[in-house]
């Protein structure tokens, strides 16, 4: 299965605390079995609601500037730049570009 | 933890029928519980082995133009195509651009 991610429907994030912030859902469960695939977009000023889960985020970020905070640390990322956020940590994104802040997030199904 | 892809050691893939492709191991298990991702680079002709296994991929093409082979269907793919590679199907990732193809390559842990 090949598609393009702009063929993908973009929906905002209605989680409390999350301000300009949309979500694609790239791949699935099903038919993936195991981890599902999506991208975010965060305008500019807007920014993931803090919050921790019991499962893992491995990230990689495509396109603007950001901020990430991990437990206690801050941490500035650009494309390029890769996060694990383990399970239950606190963390939270936010755009502190001109642009919007593009990337991706993949999580246990 | 944050990290930048380039900070990332890029080795050869050895694998027989490979050509000019190389990989980077970005977030590995341990610390992930479930899945790994890891970052290919394709040189203009080369190809990954033609194969199959047990568990499924899931692509995000970051860079370059390139044909997948799944199962028996050709396509191309470009920034921003999402190839999702079941279980046991056999597969090849080729280079037909000009520069390198670069894509993420996410699977089980």
């Amino acid at each position: 299965m090949v598609i393009d991610v702009d063929e993908v429907r973009e929906e905002e994030v209605q989680m409390e605390g999350a301000k300009d912030v949309t979500i694609q859902i790239l791949i699935n469960r099903p038919p993936a079995p195991t981890f599902v695939m999506r991208r975010f977009r965060i305008k500019p000023g807007g920014y993931t609601p803090l919050h921790a889960h019991d499962y893992e985020h491995e990230v990689y970020t495509l396109q603007g500037i950001g901020e990430v905070l991990d437990g206690e640390l801050h941490y500035t990322i650009k494309p390029g730049s890769v996060i694990y956020v383990p399970p239950h940590k606190v963390h939270l994104f936010r755009n502190i570009g001109e642009e919007d802040l593009i990337f991706l997030c993949i999580i246990p199904a």
